[in-house]
């Protein structure tokens, strides 16, 4: 295996992202309680998102007008307009969120550092990911972040062809199956699955996956047993 | 002269963007008239806009959340549910407008294509950028889009580092001089400016540019003769 660049996925893989949409989701379902259940509200907020995935992509903004939308569809517009102030001081304040690093990354990061090019691959927005990069003191293990549209088959061959590098030069590490593993197995490259404890309804899928180039890992640091 | 890499702005350098921005404002003006005059209505939003530029970036989804945010603050919370319901509509109309083509884009391109490795420098989204692109067909012409969470110098400077090229060997077009131009200059790579009918009051700047390394020109087809 002659590695070249190793791309990391940021939200769940690098530091906790999941966690804090979940906790505001609870505080959008709280706002609502008038109208549905909780289980209801998360349903329709969902059905919300996934609407307008193909012209908001995603990330805290698109996430933020899905609330709003689904405040209004769930309220019939009844909604007080005191609980869309909420939600947008909501979606700031998870756009503000401290930065919590998982476990080992940072030591990991440091030991690939100057061995491979380290690269971040995201869907979420170039301005919130930079600035969770810079907060946490990562920023200076990675040559830049690609901001990705979307993480399909196609989005990764863009990527090879932008890095200049062959599939079985490249190396992805991620939290999710569907985004991280598949497309970039599928190309040729090779990929290791970290699970986070929780995992949007969007990235999950139930089947299991066996490939010669991949693994699933339980922490970071493993990885630097997988590339020896 | 011994340029590598040519880096084009997208909105209102490749194709009409601004016009579609002052068409929404002029529509989220009409929704506000019971409230302020429209130029009170526009300075408003402005002061949102900007105060929530560090938090939210540039963008349309951006532009969205300012303006409910605004029709909030202009009516002191009485607007209708409706009018936030509008201004989601809107800002869902902005997202897909139809891509029109800048006089001559395509032919210094096409002109272009092959000789330099061409790239789109943006502030933009870029699930927005890359939707223009796709549907426009300049698509085939970029080797790839660098979605920038600001133009400064700073930021210019990563960009290069992450092309790996010297500033020498850079040379980027756009159509404003705050972003596209003096950043450019001042780590000394070579810009061109080609002005659009309209800015946007952030990127105004009331001085004249001059510069060994700089030239205004009229239409984007006059680059090939720059470059001659």
């Amino acid at each position: 295996m002659t590695l070249k660049v190793i791309a990391f996925d940021a939200d769940d893989t690098l530091f906790v992202n999941e966690t804090y949409f979940l906790e505001t989701e609870e505080k959008f379902c709280g706002l609502m309680s008038d109208y549905l259940s909780q289980h209801e509200i998360s349903q329709e907020l969902f059905k919300v998102e996934i609407a307008n995935l193909k012209i908001y992509g995603y990330g805290i903004k698109a996430y933020i007008l899905s609330m709003i939308e689904a405040a209004m569809k769930i309220s019939n517009n009844t909604i007080p307009i005191e609980v869309i102030e909420k939600i947008i001081e909501y979606g700031k304040e998870l756009l503000e969120k401290p930065i919590e690093l998982l476990d080992g990354v940072e030591e990991t990061l440091q030991a690939l550092h100057g061995k491979y090019k380290l690269v971040v691959a995201t869907k979420g927005d170039l301005l919130d990911q930079r600035r969770k990069l810079h907060n946490s003191g990562l920023g200076k293990y990675f040559h830049h972040i690609e901001v990705m549209s979307d993480k399909q088959e196609k989005d990764y061959s863009d990527l090879l062809k932008r890095l200049e590098i062959q599939p079985e030069e490249f190396f992805m590490i991620g939290n999710s199956l569907k985004s991280d593993v598949l497309p970039v197995l599928a190309i040729g490259g090779h990929a290791v699955h970290i699970p986070f404890h929780t995992t949007w309804a969007h990235e999950v899928i139930d089947y299991k996956v066996e490939h010669e180039n991949f693994n699933t890992l339980e922490k970071m640091i493993d990885v630097l047993k997988r590339l020896q």
